[in-house]
């Protein structure tokens, strides 16, 4: 086993894993990896000068380079999907569980490759290459902040095909991913059929659907109100951290789902009651179960840009499977066979809306399975609960015959 | 049938009535009316001076004052339940489905009394009456803001009862509600439990969980942001109406469901497409189904109040049956006869909320049924459909048996 990968310097980055490899006999050691293009035109019909994207990869690309399945990642995530940067990383890639060697994506026989969106939410991490309205702007010298085109999820798609492209690959074995990077996959196998043989769509939408969007607008507004956010223009101020903060309670919320979050507020460092003592006295005080949810969502923030979320939600609220004008038509496109595991008790994407795609194919007379993820997490099983899931998609993508597992 | 109902002159009112009685036959005339009190005494230990709050009734109260069902109002809502102010009224009270002559909650033998919450959210409502933020304090001159005390159900209970005492009533035949009113129906049945034989509690939940508390501060936090707002002194210049807008179309999607919302999205007027033009060019704008939640919002914040909203969510957010340590040893103080009518797709407050309450008074040995209101509204289904139920409400206050229905 050998990943050899490079960032900028590729004899740094050999050195780094040559000396590691004592230690590395079962991690994944993997370097974050930039790819550059020019003149990159949207979907909606406007040319981004200079694009810089990261990406990342585990196994190996064989000769033939038919072993490649993309993983297409989520709202808050990055291209990070597996191993650890080094082996004193606390926290592995967040689909490592299923990716890696003897895994269900198996990196002894697959080559797994993932891509930094267009303006990733995370552009302050040392670890995520984007570009979006936080990037400078070549005309201007200065970031670019709301005249940053509008993107969608195609152009994320876009930008993985050059990614792959500039590697000599034409196919994907599979293309996989989760919420946002399910839009993705989906819009993978509709757009591209002849390059999508499997397609799977982890907590996943064939469209955004009018409820998907209103509720995806809430994690716009707070931003919007933070007097910070100046219209997009806060890089030389303050940055609305406050509005930024507040999207991202909402979407750790919405990620949830009672029964979890109530076990949160019962938890040992937590004893939540409605009668706390604070809240009762004074209307500017706040529960114990809120604070918490705050706390979290500024130190995520710290990593993260506002304009860059108001980007990403509105590639989400225009997100229609093959870009059309309904859902039939791209879904009528698709060559790939198909696997979608809603989990159970999402309340942002909820399973319907991966049922209606499932339905939709079948009805097409298409390939297409279903099951269905177990447990109290909502829509965050699909991250962190994909490992009950690993069987089902270890037997789809190596064409074994296995039954729907609800 | 004879609808004698007052406010400041009882001559105009009888006049009106009178006047208007030969187009009232089938027709329940109200009159918004006012109940005062001072030195009013807080949950949470602080005095409020001077109270005014607005009620209506419905029907005749009895010899015996024995006749009595108090309706107590949810969170968008005040005391005009049933009935019009006038014939040529467009809309009745929100439950008049319920509640009128020969209805589920018949005026014809019941005496039906509301009353407004403190800090009513409608306080430009030329037919509410209210004390809350918004209102003078009297030690200054000035809208008391953020220095008015924090009030709970528990307050909204305690004003109720006083206005009950000031009519002689010392004793209901049923306290019935919707969502917040659930809450105060509940907290009447733990909290003076000689007082309510029947309890009905529609859409509601025995207490504010870590997760209906989380979700409850979205409403808080876009007026919050609003930089109007000015920490509640905002009584002499600009309200903070774009952050009130925000929330009411928070409040508004949380109350409906994605099967409704999506046929919205789909009605004549406006045809939802996720790649509509107008949000596909321009950050700025905005997708169909977001503009017409917005407008809808926007028409309703002018007859409501920022501040009254946050101490609404927070009276929700201090919500315990009873008010004591834990739910348990409020609904062991019960001894009403229950009903619950959580509603099938309620997103806002969940049906276990309402299953909780009533698993956990069965398991006291207490009388207790529930059954489930259907269909695709959501929380909403608690007041726009409660006439599904009307049967099942109206055997239930008659002590008639009937089989619990799902």
């Amino acid at each position: 086993m050998k990943y050899l990968i490079i960032r900028r310097s590729r004899y740094l980055a050999v050195f780094v894993v040559l000396l590691l490899s004592s230690f590395a006999s079962a991690e994944l050691l993997v370097v974050k990896q930039k790819f550059e293009t020019t003149n990159f035109k949207t979907f909606n019909g406007e040319t981004i000068k200079q694009v810089a994207v990261g990406w990342e990869s585990y196994g190996q690309l064989n000769n033939k380079k038919d072993n490649v399945i993309l993983i297409t990642h989520f709202f808050t995530g990055n291209s990070h999907a597996a191993g650890k940067y080094s082996p004193e990383d606390k926290q592995a890639g967040y689909w490592d569980a299923l990716i890696g060697p003897d895994k269900a994506i198996d990196t002894n026989k697959y080559y797994v490759i993932s891509v930094d969106s267009l303006a990733n939410l995370g552009v302050r991490d040392p670890n995520v290459i984007t570009t979006g309205p936080a990037s400078i702007n070549p005309d201007t010298g200065k970031p670019y902040g709301l005249s940053f085109p509008v993107v969608t999820i195609r152009d994320f798609v876009n930008i993985q095909k050059a990614v792959l492209e500039s590697l000599g690959i034409k196919k994907l074995h599979a293309v996989v991913g989760a919420s946002m990077g399910s839009m993705q996959a989906i819009d993978w196998a509709a757009t591209y059929p002849y390059w999508v043989p499997r397609m799977i769509s982890v907590v996943g939408s064939g469209q955004a659907d009018a409820w998907v969007t209103s509720a995806l607008e809430r994690w716009s507004i707070p931003i919007r109100l933070d007097s910070n956010w100046q219209q997009g223009n806060y890089y030389q101020g303050p940055a609305p951290i406050a509005g930024l903060t507040a999207a991202l309670m909402f979407i750790t919320q919405d990620a949830l789902s009672p029964e979890f979050f109530n076990s949160i507020g019962q938890s040992e460092n937590m004893s939540f009651s409605p009668l706390e003592v604070a809240p009762l006295k004074d209307i500017n005080q706040s529960h114990s179960i809120v604070l918490w949810l705050k706390s979290r969502a500024a130190a995520r923030a710290e990593l993260m840009d506002a304009n860059h979320l108001l980007y990403l939600v509105r590639a989400n609220q225009l997100f229609m499977a093959g870009h059309g004008n309904d859902l039939n038509s791209g879904l009528k496109n698709i060559r790939a066979k198909t696997l979608f595991l809603p989990a159970e008790k999402d309340l942002l994407l909820m399973p319907y809306l991966a049922y209606n795609a499932h339905q939709t194919l079948l009805s097409f007379g298409k390939n297409s399975q279903i099951g269905t993820i177990s447990g109290i997490r909502g829509h965050l099983e699909g991250v962190v609960g994909i490992a009950k899931k690993a069987d089902q998609i270890a037997a789809f993508l190596a064409d074994e015959k296995i039954k729907d597992k609800k």
